[in-house]
């Protein structure tokens, strides 16, 4: 447990400002799975790199739903209940909520989409897109990213509906001060999600702060 | 080059039936990407750490489009190109043809989904349900997986109207009389796609097969 401190809260905004990242576990009996979570704004391949090599899980772009909202976007889940066929695929699992992704997009400057080079660029026009004062964001982004493609855009319905990665760091962006614009992947061991002991070594091996979910509903 | 024998596709297909993959590259100025592929048949949670140790890009099923509709899935691209809003979305990527993604799913018996163990369970699923019997195919798929979620359900359409990977290693599947039920991910290197020689030599040194696409073009 980390008492999350002003002089915490800003190594962690200075940490991922650096383009070092942070590790966040959700809570024991929910995923019970560690995050590494990068800043958008300071992405670049080799975090990308590292973030398939070291954490291994989903490389997935987070945001606010009001900022996915401005591009146009939904959850997957609210488009298809509606929808005639694949409603019947809408269910939660097992851990009790339903998934945070709306869409999975390439910026249209890629090569495949799928190299570090290329998620790290799809990622960061990502965060410039609804970081940056553009006028009309949702011509902007139906302009320059295509989808399907290769990065999930993950939107966070707020910690009181929702108390997964998506919404424990876009409330960590808050309490530091960052727009809510983040990259997660989920750190996974041989076989199964890293134990939470595994990603605490892990974090103190590599200098990383660690937190928990339980930190930052506390904060 | 391989010119695929009766002796080389056996060889094939007894690797794909031990879980062991094989490597397929491709065209020159096209994606110029080689995939890992293994059979789903024979997936186990060691072929999706060695695919995302090893290769690294996005781990997807691969299928026919006739399967995928037996399940009631359509491409994305037809899916989204009638959306009021999500048609903006739908571009070809610079290699010219369009995705093959259909949906992303997770079985219902996963914990998080994203783990070695549960996206080999998952895909060992969409392997049964797709190979198998089973009588109403689409309402049993509706019951027992949900979306969105970590496993990439990709359909091929066809070597006449596409010769991406998904194509090519459905065409394998064929030569070799194995059902359309592959496992795909790309291959990369330090920032950018791995080359093909770099893949070439990986696969030398695994004592893997490798093929290009002009080689099952031919066969």
């Amino acid at each position: 447990m980390a008492d999350l401190t002003p002089e915490l809260l800003s190594g962690i905004r200075g940490d991922l400002l650096n383009g070092v990242p942070v590790i966040v576990y959700d809570f024991d009996k929910r995923e019970e799975e560690a995050d590494m979570v990068f800043y958008a704004g300071a992405i670049t391949w080799s975090s990308i790199n590292r973030l398939r090599k070291d954490a291994g899980g989903l490389i997935c772009y987070v945001t606010g739903s009001e900022e996915a909202r401005d591009i146009g976007l939904r959850f997957l889940t609210d488009e298809w209940k509606t929808h005639p066929v694949y409603n019947g695929l809408i269910k939660r699992p097992s851990y009790g909520d339903y998934p945070s992704f709306t869409m999975w997009v390439n910026h249209v400057s890629v090569s495949t989409g799928i190299s570090d080079s290329d998620r790290a660029s799809t990622i960061r026009e990502l965060h410039n897109l609804l970081t940056d004062h553009v006028i009309n964001k949702e011509e902007y982004f139906h302009r320059n990213f295509y989808a399907p493609g290769h990065v999930p855009i993950l939107a966070s319905r707020g910690l009181e509906q929702r108390r997964g990665h998506t919404e424990l760091v876009s409330r960590l962006a808050e309490l530091i001060g960052l727009p809510r614009s983040m990259v997660i992947a989920e750190m996974l061991g041989e076989g199964k999600s890293m134990k939470k002991d595994a990603a605490e070594r892990y974090a103190s091996e590599n200098n990383l702060i660690f937190l928990e979910g339980k930190d930052i509903l506390r904060a």
